[in-house]
């Protein structure tokens, strides 16, 4: 498969910074700021924007204001408003606030579920499939978001099996979409490569997202070998928020605008307003109180050129003397 | 081509830390730090280090030891150390302290030439040629990099047979090998697999070196593009050192190991030390006096798996509960 295998195929990007970002972020972003960014970012193009997490406020305090935030946001056609739910009675409060998509999650390995979910991956497929099933019951779309397919910090390499097992589990449940998540940044391209290739061919009508972190440098590479193997769906974070909790200071999730910035060079189909995303990236560090890593926003777009500093005739005549 | 394609083949990588990381530190390295920081990577499976810069001192007071540096290393077999050489003067100091390999180095673009070599491509290219010459006839071995072969800060897109043009000029002349340089990280992989697959299929004797930057975050992915086309050798900076002058506060030089750690997961033979990279790369923000922007440095390898923090048993037996 080469990278060029998804040229002319629209490309699909969707914003996970106000969840997977926000939810680690010491300082609490004020509720009328994330609705202010969430509405700024519903105009860009994106696919998608995970708006927030309706969890406990007691375990993730930054998104405590999950129902307001939801509610607040004002909805653009065609953006797809999704929320992280970990259980029933998120999923009611998101259903509650008029979520358009629920996105569950569990971990690909063992030894991450129990210690991120505090259950057996089989608890998590019983309790998520209840949560599936009153999902269904409202009309409300759905996407299983796997953590650690690419292999877990604990455990090393996940099988390919046990990945597409568990998908296979709720996309016969009635599941539409299914994400399979570099959690800290393991994967490489290679592999990133072939576990796409093998889930397309396997579940050709699921959706497919491919969530990346760029924790080792790789986020922008794995982007191509996934591309190359037909994925047309990303998640990605503004301004690359988000993070690793096993490599403090490391990077977090691709960037949003650096994915984009990339797309758009090489020719892709990626109907997202660069411009735009980066307005919004220029506002993080204000909002976060600490710069953030999108590269992009530090160093301009590659089709942005500079003035010539000098008079380059003055330059040509001393040269020639 | 695939990401594939060069699977099996042997990659050699190229440390330009030393002169293209140190030149543009506001803080001198001591000598004697710049030889131990040599003799150390010597040890570590690179296949050519780029020692320093023969140009003058007060051009480039960072690199105002050159001499002293190449006379001090100790020079391991297999390793080929180069050298930076503007004009005819270095050369000759090159060639008196024992330099492997000169590379010399133009401007693919007119304006970056003329702004950072005070002189037309034209003149650039006769004033080479006599270094080629000299060289040739020292049996000194030859490499002539291209800077902005990927696209000028100032002009935009170099057209590509501008670039491979250049190429066919030195090559014909008896210079062994072409650096294609992306001087400020303006590159893209569709860009960047197309022009190495061009310069392969019309020079496929000569050794071609990827020189890339991680400017905008695509560094790897550029690579990876590049060893899709047959790309076999790459410049790569210890710690992600080196810069862009026209995007301060941007990250450098595609960093050594997080090159070598993407690779190496892969599966791709790559004889460099992962270990032995670290641990030199652990040493440079005291010696450049600030943090440097390497990602495998703070994530850690994606091998190295963390220790389980819980006793998992509890967790299994509470959740049951």
């Amino acid at each position: 498969m080469s990278e060029t295998a998804g040229a002319g195929k629209a490309l699909f990007i969707q914003e996970v910074g106000p969840r997977d970002g926000f939810q680690i972020e010491a300082r609490f972003i004020p509720t009328a700021d994330k609705i202010a960014l969430i509405d700024a970012l519903g105009t860009c193009g994106l696919a998608k924007i995970e708006v927030t997490s309706f969890t406990s406020p007691k375990a993730i305090p930054a998104l405590a204001d999950a129902d307001e935030v939801m509610h607040g946001i004002r909805r653009q056609p065609g953006v797809v408003y999704t929320a992280l739910v970990p259980n029933l009675r998120g999923a009611e409060r998101a259903i509650a606030a008029g979520t358009d998509e629920l996105n569950l999650v569990m971990s690909a390995s063992e030894t991450h579920n129990l210690l991120n979910l505090r259950m057996t991956r089989e608890q998590s497929v019983g309790r998520l499939q209840e949560v599936v099933d009153l999902a269904l019951g409202a009309g409300v779309a759905l996407n299983v978001s796997l953590s650690t397919a690419f292999g877990c910090p604990m455990e090393g390499e996940v099988a390919r099996n046990t990945v597409l097992g568990l998908a296979e589990t709720f996309l016969a449940r009635g599941v539409r979409g299914i994400t399979l998540c570099d959690t800290t940044g393991m994967a490489h391209p290679r592999q990133v490569g072939g576990l796409s290739a093998a889930f397309r061919s396997r579940f050709p009508d699921a959706e497919l997202t491919l969530h990346l972190h760029n924790t080792r440098g790789m986020g922008l590479a794995n982007a191509l070998a996934a591309l190359g193997a037909g994925v047309v769906r990303f998640d990605a974070s503004l301004g690359g928020l988000g993070g690793c909790p096993y490599a403090p200071g490391a990077t977090g999730n691709v960037c949003t605008e650096d994915l984009v910035h990339m797309l758009q060079a090489m020719g892709h189909a990626v109907a997202v307003d660069l411009e735009g995303l980066l307005a919004a990236a220029r506002t993080l560090p204000a909002l976060v109180g600490h710069d953030v890593p999108g590269q992009v926003l530090h160093a301009g777009a590659s089709q942005d050129l500079h003035p010539i500093p000098e008079d380059l005739e003055t330059i040509r005549t001393r040269a020639r003397g």
